[in-house]
C-alpha cells in the first residue's frame, strides 16, 4: 500500500509544489550582494496585496512563533496593559509571550471550538484602564476556527481608539482574502510554511504606523527579533541577520504560483473547506467549528467514543495519508486535517476516500463511497472548479 | 566571461555541495512524525563529535545571532556582571545583546585584527566582582582571526572559576577540531551556513551542565529562544516551535559528508587557508591576521592605498569571484576570502587567479601566474591532498 508521496494533510507545514522544491535545492548567493537584495524586495512587495497593506513587510528568520514574540516585544513595555482573547493553543502561546515579557495580560478566554464575540470583547477592552494592546487570532490551528477579525477590530477600536491591534494570520493568511489596513490593524504576521506552500523558517511581519510609532518608547528587550533594525537594512536590501536564504527562495517560487493563480487561491480554499467538511460529516464525524465560523484552512473533528484512534490512524498512515493530532487541552481528544497551501481538490478526495476505507475497516456504520461522494457534491457545489496552478 | 556557478568565496553562506542541494529541495514531512524524529536525533548527534561535547546539542530555527541571544538569556539575569571580549564586529555583537538584556558588561577590547590575550582576560575576569560569565569568540568572521579558547577558557576558569564561559564558535566549528567538554566551556553555538555546508536558518547550541544550571535562575525574558523547553521537546523527537524542515535536511546531508571525509575535512581547511594565504601574499596584499592566529575558515586582507576597489571588484565578479567586504570600523578597508564548508584546493586556485587576472587587469605589479605558483606550492606543502568528498 505504498504510497510515493504522502497526501500530507497537517496544517503545516504544507506540501511543496514540484517548483517550489526545485526553488528550495538552488544554490547559495552573496545575502549581501545585488541578486538577493531583488529577492528581498521581490518577496516583501508581493507579500502587501495578500496582508492587504501599503506599510512595511518585514520578513524574519524564524518560525511562527518567533514573529508572535516579535510583535509583542517591538510594540510594548513590561507592566502595559494588554488584553489577549485565546480561542485555542496558539492564542494561548500568543498571551503567553506577553505575559513573559511582563506585560499585564487580562484574558477574555473563549471555549475552544467557538470564535471569540465582538460584543464581549469590546466590553473586556473598555474595563481595562490605559490598554495598550489588545491580541487576536485570525485563524486558530489547533481548532479551525476562523474569528471575525473586522469586527473584532472595531470593536476594539470603539472601546479603546488607542490600543494597539497585534494579529496572528500565521496559518490562513494567503489563502483567504484579508484587509489589514482597511480593518485598521496594527500588526500581522504570518509563516512560510503556510499558505505560502514553503518550508518553514521565515515569518513575515506586516508593521503599521502605529506599531512603529509605539516601538519608539517600547522597552522590552529585543535584539534577534527587532522589527527596527530589520526595516532600516531592509532599505538597503540587506537583512540584519543572515537570513534563510532557501526558505526565501521557496517564498518567492511559492508566491508566484499564487499571483499566476489570482483569485483561485481564495476559490480552492473555499472548495476544499467544503469538500471536507461534507465528507467528514458523512463519516459521521461531529465538527468541532460551527459552519460560520469554520476555518478555511484547518478542519478539527471530534475522535467518537470507542473509536481506537491508534488503529484507524494506523490504517491512515498505511494509505499515506498523515493527519494531525490535538495540541493542549484536546489532545487525544480531537484529528485535524489541513486543507491549505498546496491543496488541491483530489487531495481532499483522496483524503476522505482513505478516511473511509479506514472507517471500513474499523467497523464503523458507513456507505462504501457515501463519503467521497458528498466531497464530490461539496465540490460541484461550490462555485469555482479549480486545477492544479501551472 | 559567464560562469555558470559563481565562486561564493564569502566567509557564509557557503556554498552547497550537489547532495545539499538536492536534500535542500526534499518534500516536507510531519514536524511531529516519527521520520522528523529520526532526523532530529540523528542531526544532534551528529553535531556532538565536532563540537567535542557529551552534552545537549540544541537546533533552533535563527540565524547564528538568535544562538548568541539564546547563550545570554537561557543564562543570565538582568544585572549580572559579564566580560566580554571582542576582537571584532561578531564579538561587540555578542556584548551588544548582553547589554540590551540588562547585563551589566565590562568590555576587555581587542585590536580588530589582533586575537585576544589569555593574561589580559585572567586579569579582566580577576577584577569584576561577581562574574556571572565571559563571553568569547572562537574565530572572528570580521576579522579572520581565531583565538586560543583552551589558553583563554583556563584563564577564565583560574581568575573566576564560577564564571560561566559562552562561546561563539559559529564561523570554524566543524571546520578545525573543538573540544567543548576538555576545554570547560559552557555553553557553544554555531549555524547551519557556516562549515555544515547547509542554506542558512538553523543555528546549533550545545549547552553544558553549568549553564542548563545557570537557567535555572536567570531571569532574562525568553520564549522563542528558551533552550529548556527545547531540551523537553527534544527528548520527545520534537522542536517546542516548527523548525526549519529543509535546512535541517540540508545539515544532516552535510554532516554525512564530513563524517565520510573525516579528518580530511580539518586538513582540507588548512590547504585551503595556506594556499589563500601565500596567493594574496604573492599579489602584494597586506594579511590582517599575524600567521599564529590566522583563521583557518576566513581570511582578511587590507585594500591597499591607490587601488580602485570598485573597479578590481568589478573584474572578480565579472571572473565569478564573489568575495566580502569589511563590516563595522573595517568597511571599506578590508575584504575577505572566506575558505570554509564545502570549499575545495581548486576553488581556492581558481579565486587566486582570478585574483591575479583583477590585478593584471588594474595595472598593479604583479607577474603573471607568481599567485596562482604561491598557492600550488602552499598545497603541495600540505601534508595532505585532499580531492572532493564522493
Amino acid at each position: 500500500m505504498t504510497r510515493f508521496e504522502p497526501n500530507l494533510r497537517i496544517p503545516g507545514p504544507t506540501a511543496l509544489p514540484p517548483s517550489v522544491r526545485e526553488a528550495g535545492g538552488r544554490q547559495m548567493v552573496n545575502h549581501r550582494g545585488e541578486e538577493f537584495k531583488a529577492l528581498l524586495l521581490r518577496v516583501s512587495e508581493g507579500m502587501k496585496p495578500f496582508f492587504g497593506t501599503q506599510h512595511d513587510v518585514i520578513m524574519l528568520t524564524c518560525a511562527g512563533t518567533g514573529a508572535l514574540e516579535a510583535a509583542i516585544v517591538n510594540t510594548l513595555s513590561p507592566g502595559d496593559a494588554v488584553l489577549a482573547v485565546p480561542i485555542g493553543a496558539f492564542g494561548d502561546r500568543f498571551a503567553k509571550i506577553a505575559e513573559v515579557y511582563g506585560a499585564e495580560v487580562t484574558r477574555l478566554d473563549v471555549e475552544w471550538g467557538q470564535a471569540a464575540v465582538p460584543a464581549a470583547v469590546r466590553a473586556a477592552a473598555a474595563e481595562i484602564p490605559g490598554l495598550k494592546a489588545v491580541l487576536l487570532t485570525h485563524n486558530e490551528t489547533s481548532t479551525g476556527v476562523t474569528n471575525d477579525i473586522p469586527a473584532l477590530a472595531a470593536a476594539v477600536r470603539d472601546a479603546a481608539p488607542d490600543a494597539l491591534i497585534l494579529v496572528d494570520a500565521i496559518s490562513a493568511l494567503g489563502a483567504v482574502p484579508f484587509a489589514m489596513d482597511a480593518w485598521g490593524l496594527d500588526l500581522v504576521v504570518t509563516g512560510s510554511q503556510k499558505a505560502w506552500m514553503s518550508a518553514p523558517g521565515m515569518a513575515m511581519a506586516a508593521v503599521g504606523p502605529r506599531a512603529w510609532a509605539a516601538g519608539e518608547t517600547a522597552t522590552m528587550p529585543r535584539f534577534y527579533l527587532d522589527l527596527k533594525r530589520h526595516r532600516d537594512t531592509a532599505a538597503a536590501g540587506e537583512t540584519p541577520w543572515t537570513p534563510a536564504v532557501a526558505v526565501m527562495y521557496q517564498v518567492d517560487e511559492g508566491l508566484r504560483l499564487m499571483q499566476a493563480e489570482g483569485e483561485g487561491v481564495f476559490a480552492r480554499h473555499a472548495a476544499a473547506q467544503a469538500m471536507t467538511r461534507a465528507g467528514l460529516r458523512a463519516l459521521g464525524f461531529e465538527l468541532l467549528a460551527a459552519d460560520d465560523v469554520a476555518s478555511k484552512t484547518v478542519t478539527a473533528a471530534w475522535i467518537p467514543d470507542g473509536l481506537d484512534w491508534k488503529a484507524f490512524n494506523g490504517s491512515l498512515k498505511r494509505q499515506g495519508l498523515v493527519l494531525a493530532g490535538g495540541q493542549g487541552k484536546l489532545k487525544g481528544k480531537i484529528f485535524r486535517l489541513g486543507h491549505l497551501g498546496s491543496v488541491t481538490t483530489d487531495d481532499i478526495l483522496a483524503a476522505i476516500g482513505a478516511l473511509e476505507v479506514a472507517a471500513l475497516e474499523q467497523g464503523l456504520d458507513v456507505q462504501p463511497g457515501a463519503a467521497v461522494a458528498a466531497a464530490q457534491r461539496a465540490l460541484i457545489e461550490a462555485t469555482t472548479r479549480v486545477a492544479v496552478p501551472a
